[in-house]
């Protein structure tokens, strides 16, 4: 391509109301232009990029054996009535009435259409295991749209749905998803993690969710430094530490008059904040709890709300806390309340000898407390917290670490949930209609992009990993208009490399080199060749690599080796 | 690809609801389902077509300098409101409502997003021209949505929009899509017409439209067999025949008691239609008008509006008939009344000599009429009718035909219209800002595939032009589950001609030959080869083009050579 027959507008101006980095150089590349909240339109240079994404990820979905098929974006209600999505979809589906006033959405997702497709084309289990897939514009009508592509209203998006006669079949192809995703990302140049993720509501069986790594990512996760094992910060587990430590301490009071929360008690006391423990309390099914995690833990409430009898737990009124502990907040404990409330214990706090709590009177803390000595064993032992950076890997293998993600990509075993509400059978070898097992499989196509650029940019832009870059090569021309020979041998090279293959810029516009290479630096271009009067008298070319800090004078056979031709 | 790993689901019935043969061959082929009316999820074997016509226009249309992008199918009500289409664009237009209550539509097409787009992104005359285009899905709410994806409600389409700064270099644009569109239908491996097409209310300078021809085609066209000349027949210059030859007969009153057409009265007469003339009262700006064509001739209402005084023009009422003429419609002519009312002839009819008319008689016509004779020469002689086939070539070159054709393609000379409208200016070489020139060109991707299928079809099913076919080549093995050394063969020629870069179906579903065969018929594939035991014995193939009556046995070299292999 050459840019003089091209459509590029860089900007050196950081967009006010862009708050991420990939939203303000895509915005500065020129990648996307907001036409309103939560809809861009992908200008030549953007769509470049994006096809890349959607070529690899059609390629590995072709090769995993699933086929592609293209749905409506635009879906009858009556069949989110049937999974009874219509209502409990919320304010995210765009609802349209068309001119015979006819309810529709734009979809979201589409398990719905899929479904409905399935049951009217399978009949037999000969049929099965299908996975169908789809590369599509997606709309999701989002309370606050934001990051640009990010969280788009509009997006692309891949989907797949696979249907099955039974688990094992659908566990089969999850795994091939599963793989497929990681050759996707990994071919995509990125660093990602897939994580185990919480199955929620839909109660399925399996779910991971594929993240790419970046400082700015709305997700945490928890990663092994010693083995594969990856999970959202929420889902991963907190393990038992060693056997608990013998008592050494009495316990004492300790005046603490304003210090309310750990770490002002473990300031004060010139304490390790894990050797404070932090009473949360609770209402749950069977009335009032007190939930204990170390000082320097957080409650985790979901692995709480997946105790017996917490399902709904509340946290309690300061009414309820006065009422059963005769404290106020901030100096509540177990001690003394254990023998008639319910205390449960995260693994941590149960190891824990010669401990810290509050004395259940104003402006006291117990020090020295003990299990056993001092209040009776917790009457539920669990883990109740979130991982911190340093936990000890659930497999055993390694230490967790703390890293920050972007989600990309889902793969879920549905199960039967949405073929039983639709009713979506296929006859056995029995004869006998059974309802199908699915799985489904998404990935955000268009937020990869931006994704890639949060976890590959420098102060002058973005930094492509190559197979996701608009082109591989650029090569700009120094004043092509006063020397016709550097303008022919930029032609030429540029040929040169087109004919070998690789995807390659000619910049031809007859810019400042300054402005050039500002704009080539900008939109990420991996390789930038320069062709310059100079360099032709002294037979070499300009090389620099995007993330390089210098350039380098090569003749063209070392030039052709750095960019990987013979 | 193998067809046992595919999702293949033919049917023999004609489906009930579909009334053209192409919606019938789509639905039996299974290449489409029907989600709601005018909604049609394409099914994996349905994809594979429309990407090939996606890929053939991408291709021409980068080929000819376009550049691709991709704006939202979600467009902002405010930018309708500026060029007024809000209102004008009618009932096809899908409003929606989002969730904070603002006002949007499903784009039909996207010149106001695109102008807006061209307004923010380009400054200065030395960025033009530019010519931006998209493939991506368009809604419009027909009120009658019929025959599949021929007039679906959502489609695929490709649509392109220029930018110039002035019209001269529309003018060089719009040529260059228009040749890049005959490439195109010329690759799809179509026959096909572009017409001159009415630019209508729009008012721009020049139009095309390409039209893929079959006999069930809503669109009749006219086409010189002399000549590239071809215009819908609504456009088509009906050009004046040889000079009025010489009165002969003398006028004279017939008796046509119950004669009132023109068919009738000369099948009374025992003369050719075309001796004949029909006068069709009408009301203009002027008042009372007798339009005048021959017989076997129909008038033209568009060229008969474009006369001066006429552009509102109105059929007169049969009061005003009588009180014009005196006599009821179905007699009336222009002999008499020629001294007091307008009569405009057309061409044809002003070159007749001793011609039939009604008398303004209940009951009565006269023949041997003659212009100047027996009445006065007509006010204006003029184009006011459809050409015919026969008629000359307007451009003198060969005669004309009429052809039935779809239309898949739209070019259009827009002017400034809509930058006008929405001010897309660019300052010029003096620094002046000027409004832009801009041009469109539409290629409709899914009904094509349709459009193909009504062109090519034979009683078996479809018969895909090759670039189209989902599949270049069937392989079918016979009863591969018997004969582990037939289906060894089969995968072996399946391995072969897809390693020559053939797109070849491996049919291994191990059916009966008869329903095999029936399905590869149905579904178009342009080549079947059958493997069987048979024919391994002999060292043979059995191949079967698809539009042969008849298969032939050939060994490998033979079968190569044929399929345009070395």
């Amino acid at each position: 391509m050459r840019l003089s027959r091209f459509h590029l507008n860089t900007s050196k101006e950081t967009p006010a109301d862009a708050e991420v980095v990939s939203h303000q150089l895509m915005l500065r590349a020129g990648m996307i232009r907001k036409l309103a909240a939560g809809l861009y339109t992908w200008s030549p240079l953007g769509l470049r990029v994006l096809r890349k994404v959607e070529a690899i990820v059609r390629e590995e979905m072709d090769r995993a054996g699933a086929i592609e098929m293209l749905m409506p974006s635009i879906q009858p209600r009556e069949l989110w009535d049937e999974t009874g999505r219509w209502q409990k979809f919320g304010g995210q589906l765009l609802k349209i009435r068309d001119r015979k006033d006819g309810e529709f959405c734009y979809g979201p997702t589409h398990e719905e259409v899929v479904t409905d497709f399935a049951r009217n084309e399978l009949r037999s289990y000969k049929q099965l295991p299908l996975n169908f897939y789809q590369i599509q514009t997606k709309f999701r009508d989002e309370i606050r749209p934001r990051f640009g592509v990010m969280r788009a209203r509009e997006f692309l998006m891949k989907d797949a749905y696979s249907f099955h006669l039974g688990a094992e079949s659908l566990a089969e192809t999850y795994q091939a998803m599963y793989d497929a995703y990681g050759r996707i990302f990994t071919r995509l140049g990125l660093r990602f993690r897939a994580v185990a993720a919480d199955t929620g509501a839909i109660g399925g069986s399996a779910s991971h969710e594929f993240h790419v790594l970046a400082d700015s990512g709305e997700d945490a996760i928890a990663f092994s430094d010693g083995s594969d094992y990856a999970a959202n910060v929420e889902m991963a587990e907190a393990v038992s530490p060693g056997p608990r430590p013998a008592a050494a301490e009495a316990m004492r009071e300790v005046d603490t008059p304003t210090q309310k929360t750990c770490e002002e008690v473990a300031a004060l006391m010139g304490l390790a904040l894990a050797r404070t423990v932090k009473s949360v309390a609770l209402v749950g099914e069977q009335g009032f709890v007190l939930a204990l995690v170390r000082g320097d833990h957080m409650v985790n409430e979901i692995k709480l709300a997946k105790l017996e009898g917490l399902a709904d737990f509340r946290l309690a009124t300061e009414a309820e806390i006065l009422e059963h502990l005769g404290c106020e907040p901030g100096f509540i404990g177990p001690v003394g309340p254990a023998k008639t409330i319910t205390v449960i214990a995260d693994r941590s706090v149960a190891a824990m000898a010669d401990f810290v709590v509050g004395a259940n009177k104003r402006g006291v803390h117990l020090a020295g407390v003990n299990w056993g000595r001092d209040l009776p064993e917790p009457a539920l032992v669990a883990d109740i917290r979130n991982v911190v950076g340093g936990d000890p890997s659930p497999d055993g293998k390694g230490t967790l670490g703390i890293a920050r993600g972007i989600e990309v990509g889902h793969v879920f075993q549905l199960g039967q949930k949405y073929a039983e509400a639709m009713d979506a059978t296929v006859l056995d070898a029995d004869g006998k209609a059974r309802v199908m097992h699915m799985g489904c499989y998404g990935i955000g196509v268009s937020r990869i992009v931006a994704a890639a650029i949060e976890q590959n940019f420098d102060a002058n832009g973005i930094c492509w990993p190559e197979p996701m870059a608009p082109w591989q090569v650029a090569v700009c021309v120094i004043n092509p208009k006063d020397d016709p020979a550097v303008a022919e041998a930029a032609v030429a090279l540029y040929d040169e490399l087109t004919a070998a293959g690789l995807e390659v810029v000619l910049d031809d516009r007859g810019l400042r080199p300054g402005v050039m290479f500002g704009d080539i630096e900008l939109i990420g271009v991996p390789h930038r060749v320069v062709v310059s009067g100079r360099g032709l008298e002294a037979g070499t070319f300009e090389y620099r690599a995007r993330r390089a800090s210098d350039s380098e004078n090569l003749d063209r056979a070392a030039l052709r080796a750095r960019l990987g031709l013979a």
